[in-house]
């Protein structure tokens, strides 16, 4: 179930970047799970990464590796975390990196290696280094599709977005994938994303841009507010085509495509979290800081009983004000004012004047909500996204390892 | 469905406490909804509010009258929160205390209102004020299990308790009741509870005793993180037997007693949280500081991912330790080391060497279940009491208004 989520349209290649993946056999489907993407030389890679304590092995090999050369491969594979596993999984997660720098040449340190599924597994090595060399006889500019099914988990949908823009004969392509769906949080979700440009962008103004622009998608994502041991976002600038530099026109429009990707794949996380069934925008507004405003939206936003009231499209907005109320902001309650997808709800310090249960339920009955929240206080505002709470979540979350 | 949760056993009455109860009409079912207790002149009380800014009406009421005479009558009505009623709801739980004081020539101030129930919806005061007569009429001492029942809303049992501490032929009674069961979450859960002494302690004596006892059990227990709007424990000593004094044996056997009747009542509450499967004490040991563990505890106990595997009885302990990561505090994490039911089951940063997915399953089949983590940086640690995460509480939270 996914909700107003659909297949991807045409993706497109972005010059310098190669992809291929197949089936290794590291998890129980016969899906593809393990992925290979090659960079060209001189390419330029950001990288955002879990701040769980207990991050996974393949993070702390690309926390190392990164500060070294740019990569030039990227090995990603689902079905095992290589999480909580201790030493053995550090020495697993680089052995990885040792067959394929020895299989093309490149150094250990230009190869990122990530996971994603179950948590304190053994990765089998062997698996993955037998599949490897038909992974690089494979590589193709044309398998964003591909590469965006390799790294699905418990996701229902591939998620993958394209954008150009057009500069003088080049265009400028942006293509990115990601896979979620469930421990999704803010700070990084159980998600890995992949967004490669062929603009040729500066290494600090990539990770400026970067910074940005996951705080303005991915960290704005929560399904139940757990945060994983594996998440990465990586942007990667090939190069290989026109120079861009920030605060020219052209900057502010691929801003805007780069900005689309991003938040077009953090919404498809959220359109496809783990037993969604609504689609849900946190809109707090009028506040006196953003992090008032934040406050309050992530406190509405993991409130389970908000989630489960969404779910039985129950308009029980006393559950949205007891979380508002909870969310430790200084406030006056007489001017906040609450609508759900523009029905008036709460206003004045008590319920509108004109407000009925059958408009409230009209309200919550749509698979897309906009629950507005304003404060009454100021001009800050924040937004974020996030889904209802079913029994599709508890029936995912129970059975996932069985 | 409840975990471990029985009838209550014999309760004993308090001196200078008397209570009645009986169905005035303010919820669907007829279970009685109305209760009101009396205090013998000279009672001392101590309460512990909701933090949460939308507090209910009744609730502002109490932080009102609490601050001037000691209260005579507590009137309690379940069905309806009266919160989220704006100045109508202020008024008419004045309305209540200003009838009440007619009926008996108690100051209006020397009564306390709360309420429980649907959020949002006016209170039908007509109806109390019609029930109050009777009410006077029918006060006994030995009411309380009554008084338990007339309170309860989701819960499936009555939850009270007594405890007595014998002093020379003296003998001192502590008797509680509380109520539950969702918007279960520290700093004052969706609960009221109402716990006497006859013993005679000092207005400050109490305040302080109550606010340390309240801190090891009504603060320490979470369903869902959520923090209700009409939460309310109030500790009352009527002052009719013996003078118990700080620093004397007598006094630290008192708090013992004590201390058991408001763990009990904490406890119960999370038995019969809604749509409870198990009962999860979560123990963090050896931290650098008590908030360090705390934030620990609170971490693995929000996290809807833990609850979920508890509740399928899946020993995802991955997931323990993706919430011990992302707690916020510092640690060493090959210095973690993980129990479940003394299970050893994480240590030195990876899966301990004689764990098996047998021997996992077996701790977390169980009905209670201890996870106990030790975060080897000191001697500080936390308790706390949870539920895990199941369809009962979905169906039970989606169907609430239904």
């Amino acid at each position: 179930m996914s909700v107003g989520l659909k297949q991807p349209e045409k993706i497109n290649p972005v010059a310098g970047v190669k992809l291929s993946a197949t089936h290794a056999g590291l998890r129980k489907t016969n899906a593809a799970d393990l992925l290979l993407i090659e960079l060209a030389a001189g390419s330029r890679v950001a990288v955002t990464l879990t701040k769980n304590l207990f991050c996974a092995a393949p993070i702390i090999v690309v926390q190392e590796h990164i500060k070294c050369n740019p990569p030039r491969y990227l090995i990603i594979n689902a079905g095992n975390a290589n999480a909580g596993t201790g030493n053995k999984g550090l020495l697993d997660a680089k052995e990885c990196c040792r067959y394929l720098s020895e299989s093309t040449g490149v150094q250990e340190r230009e190869i990122l290696p990530f996971s994603t599924g179950v948590i304190g597994k053994p990765l089998d090595v062997k698996k993955i280094k037998v599949a490897i060399p038909a992974l690089l006889q494979a590589l193709e500019a044309d398998a964003w599709l591909k590469a965006a099914r390799a790294i699905m988990t418990t996701d229902t949908l591939p998620k993958a977005i394209s954008r150009s823009v057009r500069t003088g004969d080049t265009v400028i392509t942006i293509t990115g994938i990601a896979k979620g769906a469930g421990m999704i949080c803010p700070n990084m979700a159980t998600m890995l994303s992949f967004i490669a440009t062929d603009a040729d962008i500066e290494q600090t103004e990539l990770e400026t841009l970067h910074k940005k622009l996951v705080a303005a998608s991915f960290n704005r994502i929560s399904v139940d507010g757990d945060t994983s041991t594996n998440d990465a976002c990586v942007c990667i600038s090939t190069a290989q085509k026109e120079k861009i530099y920030p605060g020219t026109p052209l900057w502010q429009e691929f801003e805007q495509a780069m900005l689309e990707v991003y938040q077009h794949l953090a919404q498809a996380i959220i359109r496809d979290g783990e037993g969604a069934g609504k689609f849900i925008t946190i809109k707090v507004i009028n506040g006196h800081t953003e992090t008032d405003c934040e406050a309050v939206a992530r406190a509405v936003a993991h409130s389970p009983l908000v989630k489960t009231a969404l779910f039985a499209s129950d308009a029980n907005w006393g559950r949205i004000l007891a979380a508002v109320g909870r969310a430790g902001v200084r406030l006056d309650i007489d001017q906040v004012k609450m609508t759900i997808n523009d029905v008036l709800i709460f206003y004045n310090g008590q319920l509108a004047d004109d407000y009925t249960e059958a408009s409230g339920s009209a309200a919550v009955a749509q698979d897309e909500i906009v629950i507005e929240i304003s404060l009454g206080c100021g001009v800050a505002e924040y937004l974020m996204w996030t889904t209802d709470l079913g029994h599709e979540y508890v029936r995912i979350n129970a059975e996932y390892r069985t």
